[in-house]
């Protein structure tokens, strides 16, 4: 019992370094350089010594995703915290400015969680799906809970919504509803989440892209991005 | 002088071959396993043999990513042209989508242009300026046209900016005045151009990341936050 412990715990020790040093290479070279033979032989292992511990590439690659995709889960969950649960709007502030600086503070993790360039995403992506619900979960479920209590209401702007986008929308509500309950939502509220994921997500890839230089703060862009969003759903902010 | 021309014509060709080769390259491993040695040996050179035509990477890199540029621009003056100069809405219309056709129909020159993974960044981004402010100048100066004439506003929802905004955008104003005459705009028509330009990268981006996979026409929900953004300007747009 002992010793399977003690042999369990190396296991996990070695598997454990192996992530790192696959981090580490691909924070050098990118993901596609990245091999389990790469690996070994910075470790010295034989190449079949890396295969006891992941099957093969896409096996690894997608628990650095997960262990990604977990961290960022962890900082935005952190960020909800520490608002009191029924100040939405100071709630979505400080989780949607999170997830900026995880993405700043991360690139790599970042990239592993949205960079197309993995030969095998389709694999990759069917591993990692369940971790990679969690940030959608948390932001919708605080979003949600703001609309459910009258705090805030979906984009203005975008109404009516088309019924062609109405469709696509009804579409994503199925596929997402193993994450969160979504059903009493209405779907202009599906479309805001959306768009409030991919402005953000915008800046940030610009950011990151250094697509930025001549704006010298981009920060101060997203937050007054962010504050506008929520000025635009009619959510009040006091604490700024 | 026909030996030169002759001569030119044979460098003009192989630069050409060593461009694609890149491309394949970069397409097959993604561009950080990308190397001058590389390229030679699938050609068949020497490696010594590709330096007569690329003085080093970066400069490779550098002309596959202006090629890039060129096209990208090529595509969006296209888009440009097929519209009457003072059907302002259409125009932009026209121009937008084709810069989501163009992203789509051309993954890697996308990433090449937008993607942050060049360690030699910076000398690159030196090299390429020129040519990256193409398509803002193209966009810009039709958005820029169409508020001169009165047929479009900022986008209202983001009125007041902040001070601390306005300088920032003040700071870009005097970095793109070498592109395009900016003299006489808002500020607040400044601040659109880049929530445009963010808001339709953040939709390209998760698309070509396969980001949405629980949106199965992307397109319509890239077109109709086009159209969103041209109504919150107050354009009238006639053939949709």
């Amino acid at each position: 019992m002992m010793e399977t412990s003690r042999r369990e715990r190396l296991r996990a020790a070695v598997s454990l370094e192996i992530k790192q040093v696959a981090h580490q290479q691909i924070t050098a070279q990118g993901i596609s350089a990245l091999t389990l033979r790469s690996i070994a032989k910075q470790m010295g292992f034989t190449p079949q010594a890396i295969y006891r511990y992941f099957e093969n590439r896409d096996a690894l690659i997608s628990e650095l995703i997960i262990d990604a995709y977990n961290d960022f889960a962890q900082s935005i969950q952190k960020a909800s915290a520490e608002v009191p649960a029924d100040a939405y709007g100071e709630r979505l502030l400080s989780m949607l400015l999170a997830y900026r600086q995880w993405a700043i503070a991360h690139p790599v993790d970042f990239a592993l969680i949205f960079g197309a360039a993995i030969p095998e995403q389709h694999v990759v992506q069917r591993i990692t799906q369940e971790a990679s619900l969690q940030v959608p979960a948390l932001l919708g479920s605080v979003l949600f809970a703001a609309w459910r209590q009258g705090f805030l209401q979906p984009l203005p702007e975008y109404q009516p919504i088309p019924a062609e986008i109405e469709a696509l929308l009804e579409d994503s509500r199925i596929a997402l509803q193993s994450a969160m309950d979504l059903s009493d939502l209405p779907v202009e509220l599906l479309h805001t989440m959306f768009l409030i994921w991919s402005r953000l997500h915008g800046l940030i890839m610009l950011e990151i892209g250094e697509r930025f230089q001549i704006i010298k703060e981009p920060e101060a862009l997203y937050r007054f991005e962010v504050l506008s969003i929520l000025k635009a759903m009619g959510v009040s902010i006091t604490k700024r």
